[in-house]
């Protein structure tokens, strides 16, 4: 049982760099890197994936709508088929720039309105698990169980990866209290770990009104727990979901699709 | 001794596509296709690199200054360690759609001011080289002789292939005439044939003062002649430039490395 | 009475030059000039303006959604207060071009996705009110009656202009037909001219299936008929609509506020 | 004598907010708002210019090249009569927001390499001359004497406003000391309130080698005291450098032309 500790990463663009993302990249063990489409030039690409390799972290296209000015926050009508190919332009671009650190695209996650559109939107949730097939069916997908995206990775073959936010607040129907409602962050480091070693042994949370929401498939636990890069005290947040899952005997590593090798791979994929 | 016909194709943007493509495409063995930064979108490199592996054509990386108001016609003064991340991101994004069109990126070619900037500019023309190195030193590189790109590809151990133009008039010192003079263009589809005829025998050209110039390396000849796709009739040119070349003998194909097996690959490439 | 003809123009971007408007640009007397968000680079904004104000023909701003790649075809889910910048921002660029050719803005339609979003959708309708309000509240906002946008212009205080359709199928809900459908063109220059005259005089257009449709408001009729330049065809439809206009001895000219000296234009602009 | 203090602001883009400038703001006369080329979204120009306008800050032009990937830092070869129109459509979409904040377009400064380049470039600077020609000969041009952009600015009689800069070192020649170079920052807020104190009585600055050089016209001081926003601590210098010119009896003021009156404006402009 091995969980990845994941934040997004490379959120920058041309004078907008992002800040010095050592000290977070030393916690996690999974970087989704911006492909350029909501942030991420070429140079912060190839830097981001060279701090992620050199620290063993994988990396995960985080994929989006081409949104520069929104951030990829914003929902765009894009035709399902146009979507395809702007999600493997994205990752044709970050595959270069992980090889380039030694490394290779390990995983994708979407970002943003994608993230929150594919759980729901037939359209683009299939969109999402075509380029991934695509593209390499033998990547992991880290998206919620239960959402239009889970059910349609599973349909074509794919590994779809339950995630859970430790430094979020749930509702009672396992989704994220909104920014602008009271608990939707946790800010408390040893709160969030403790939730995240919940989350990662028995796919559980308490939501805001005390419920134990299921978040995993079920039976199982959530594979990967994402630290939100923007929280306030991310690097502590993320540090001590580390040791709190370590504490807890979990081991926490890269994303990892568990019966990969079940899989038919061969001549499924265009990954270059 | 094989000899490639190429042309710039997938140079739309969202609602302004190229124009059925098809009918060039069937006259050339090479594609220079946009990746994005100065043209094409990723339908439009998707459709692009379909229909260029369909029909056995070479798919190359037609590179360029991220300057899509532009067109990348405008030279830009972008620092050249940012121009090599530039370059690597079209490359891996152009690499997608042409794996999943069942082929791969079989050259380079820089597009409109990168590629008159690298002739004589050491920065881009050391950008552009880099680039190709760490993407896949195999690459093929069109470029001209006697200028700073092929220098330093030749320097690197690149295969830097001699390219030549049909249907554009040469001044005595080998370069093209501005095409606001008079003889730039050769829209004469026998003429433009029997001056890639020559190029591809000789090496040389006529100048449009009457004078024999070398547009190959030192007792070569060309090994890639282009015809420009906004040439008017450029279809009936690059048709009668490949039957002129077939009739002289001269094996029409794709870009290719001649001393490709000499040169030591391992280790020396980030290519997906 | 007057009816404007007007037409979408100045739809390129860069290299993607419109072709020669000129001749459309003959017989319309509303230019819907693009604005840089779908479409529009400051080189074309001018020429268009110029082109325009030198025919007399009134000078629009087409204002779009910020989705060059999608030609502000899909919808997108920015924020209204965004939006309401997005749009004074397009509108502030087209004057000083509009007045470089010694015109000025002189109404406003939306373009695209965002037409037809404002028809439904409170938040972008209202947006679309407010930008116009804070711009120069005297300014006609071509759109169509019984939607979202018309009952807040209205309630605002704007001049909304009823539109038709000339080359366009309408449902019997007084939609246009999908372009997917059949009868969704009208590409007969002398039914075009027939459907214009019967909504200059009557309001009402024939749906598909044969039933009267009003289109405009109660007991009115459209002020505005609209010729799509990418109709094949469109300069023949436009000139046989402003034909067919005046032969029914229906005035053609730029679009104007009915009543705009009634209202309390003083302290409430912010036009430059 | 007025004085005018300035200070790049609004240059953020999306999700990259400038931070919170009222400080600055609170300190200085004149505020270069970034346009939307190399920096500055509709929602930023809107909040910088009434944030500016609030406090009785003048609002500027900030004009650059597009290029919001290099933030305007790169020199782009852009043929002069786009640039003319690039800047105009900038100029254009500011003044909207600056009326809507119940201030205007106060005056001109080139942003970045714009800046530089127009300083030497004929071409260019003419682009940057007309631009403002055209949009409203009164506006006040700031830049450096024995520039390129200087003399263009007399000879078309508009009104160039000679800028030091109180927190940079400069070479023998009155160039600016290069960012990687020893003295190229003053960082101690006294020291640039003295600097800023002499170019505004004497029109001089002592060089990094200790000589005196001239840096306003002959006879002349300067009119404009410019603050760069990201030098470290750029609250308190611009707070320092308006207590000392205060101090020294020298009014700070908003940027004026000083023979506005004795120039022959009618019909030479079309600013909305």
């Amino acid at each position: 049982m091995t969980v990845a500790i994941n934040s997004d990463v490379g959120e920058g663009f041309g004078a907008w760099g992002p800040a010095d993302e050592g000290p977070l990249l030393d916690q996690v063990t999974a970087a989704n890197v911006a492909c350029g489409f909501h942030a991420g030039d070429p140079d912060i690409l190839r830097r981001t994936c060279e701090a992620s390799a050199e620290r063993g972290v994988a990396i995960g296209a985080q994929v989006s709508y081409r949104d520069l000015a929104g951030f990829g926050r914003r929902f765009i009508d894009v035709p399902p088929a146009t979507l395809v190919n702007d999600l493997l332009y994205q990752m044709g671009a970050l595959e270069v720039f992980a090889r380039l650190a030694g490394s290779r695209v390990g995983y994708v996650k979407a970002h943003g309105a994608l993230y929150n559109t594919a759980a729901r939107h037939g359209g683009h949730a299939g969109a999402l698990v075509e380029a991934v097939a695509r593209y390499d069916r033998s990547l992991p997908l880290l998206c919620q169980p239960r959402t239009e995206v889970w059910s349609r990775a599973v349909e074509a073959g794919l590994c779809p990866l339950a995630e859970g936010f430790a430094d979020r607040g749930y509702t009672d129907e396992g989704l994220l209290v909104a920014r602008s409602q009271p608990g939707a962050l946790i800010t408390d480091p040893e709160e969030a770990a403790r939730r995240a070693v919940r989350m990662a042994e028995s796919g559980t949370v308490v939501s805001v009104t005390g419920r134990t929401v299921r978040i995993a498939p079920d039976g199982g636990a959530v594979a990967a727990v994402c630290v939100h890069s923007d929280t306030p005290g991310a690097v502590a947040i993320a540090e001590a979901v580390r040791a709190g899952l370590t504490s807890a005997g979990i081991e926490v590593g890269v994303p990892s699709a568990p019966s990969a090798g079940s899989r038919a791979l061969a001549g499924a994929t265009v990954r270059p």
